[in-house]
């Protein structure tokens, strides 16, 4: 990921709300690589909105800085999504930023969902995340 | 409209990007005065995604500066939507930026509608915009 | 402060990363009542990034909905800054969300300033905080 | 480039306004390409605002698309910046959108250069834009 010109605030770093992107990208990333995107989440009827967002910053991105975002995937038994990322700087590995998220699922009425959805559970097994726990 | 710290780049000044929210603000309150809103629209079973949209940046806004959004619609017998905007700076009553806009009308099935819609033209009757032509 | 169209994502709900951008409506709104803004800072010769920032998500927020942030200072020996959030929504009272931020003070030359800059201890002497403590 | 959930809109597709962020982006791509980035400008004690900008918008761009920006050059004996763009969807090479840019040189008090400067000719020089003149 490269800090875009429009990213940067006065102080010429990268202004601290577009560390939300960057989680985002960070989300994707993992979707894209383990086979379970917002995309994938629709198609399966839920939506996984946020419930809780924590940034933690560090050292700060510049303009023209390249960046690797670290996506952490943390299992739990209840019906929610926890990611944890760390942010890198290319330019001298230091940490930027960290952070984490949980979502939860409604179904497409927009109600809770209090039970893992079937899709969530698949994806899990998939991942070998239910081996070590049987 | 007041320039928020998250709208200025490194420069110190209002991204040009950014204009297009506040031209959307311009847009938000012409509907708001004269009855004419996204939701009126979407109620009205269309949609009206821009087709054109040009900037010319005369100013520079900087942060804390107010402004003010004076937005302008020009009638077309075509079924399209047409509105110019002029954003002041109050601090000095100096244009920092003009432009306009075009939007058209889709159905909900997303296809192109090319003859205005009912609740269009009775919302330019009730604007009295027809009564000169007649 | 109300929800603009370009806020909303793709499930009709503001997204959440521009709950950052309301937190700073609401610092802004804060340093505006209490003379306390970026620019006193700024011209104090100081930056305050933001080191930490969280938000609990409860109800969304619609477009076109008209929201309430509520700011409160929350007082340190230290030389931070804290800010707790409330955002409610006008139509029904119903919280969108919480949460908190911490900015440090920096000098210009962007080292991290571990006293009270004198600025600071004024606005709080000004502000009444120090007397109960005495 | 791929398309942020973020970037799109209650109609599910790229809202218009972010169409700046990926011309920013055909603009960075094309300065790191040919040796003429916003740092270069900087370093040579110039900034480049812009004062001009289009934007035609063809078919949307949805969640999950990528696109491709295609930036182009056009040379002026004046002193301004001009870069045409097209952007096409991946998926289906249809063109998402069209649009052009104009910026203009200040020195670094603000002022307007009515002169290309060195550097900037230098480049053209550089990149044989100066050859079919002579």
């Amino acid at each position: 990921m490269i800090v875009r010109f429009s990213e940067v605030d006065s102080m010429g770093i990268v202004w601290h709300g577009n560390y939300a992107k960057y989680f985002e990208d960070g989300r994707e990333a993992f979707g894209k690589a383990h086979g379970f995107s917002y995309l994938d989440v629709y198609a399966n009827k839920h939506l996984t909105p946020l419930v809780k967002l924590d940034f933690k910053y560090k050292t700060p991105l510049e303009y023209g800085d390249s960046a690797i975002i670290e996506t952490r995937y943390i299992d739990h038994d209840a019906a929610k999504i926890h990611f944890e990322y760390t942010i890198y700087n290319k330019k001298n590995n230091a940490i930027a930023a960290t952070g984490e998220s949980i979502q939860v699922f409604l179904n497409l009425k927009r109600e809770l969902v209090l039970v893992c959805p079937d899709f969530f559970i698949d994806w899990k097994k998939k991942m070998g995340i239910f081996m070590n726990k049987e």
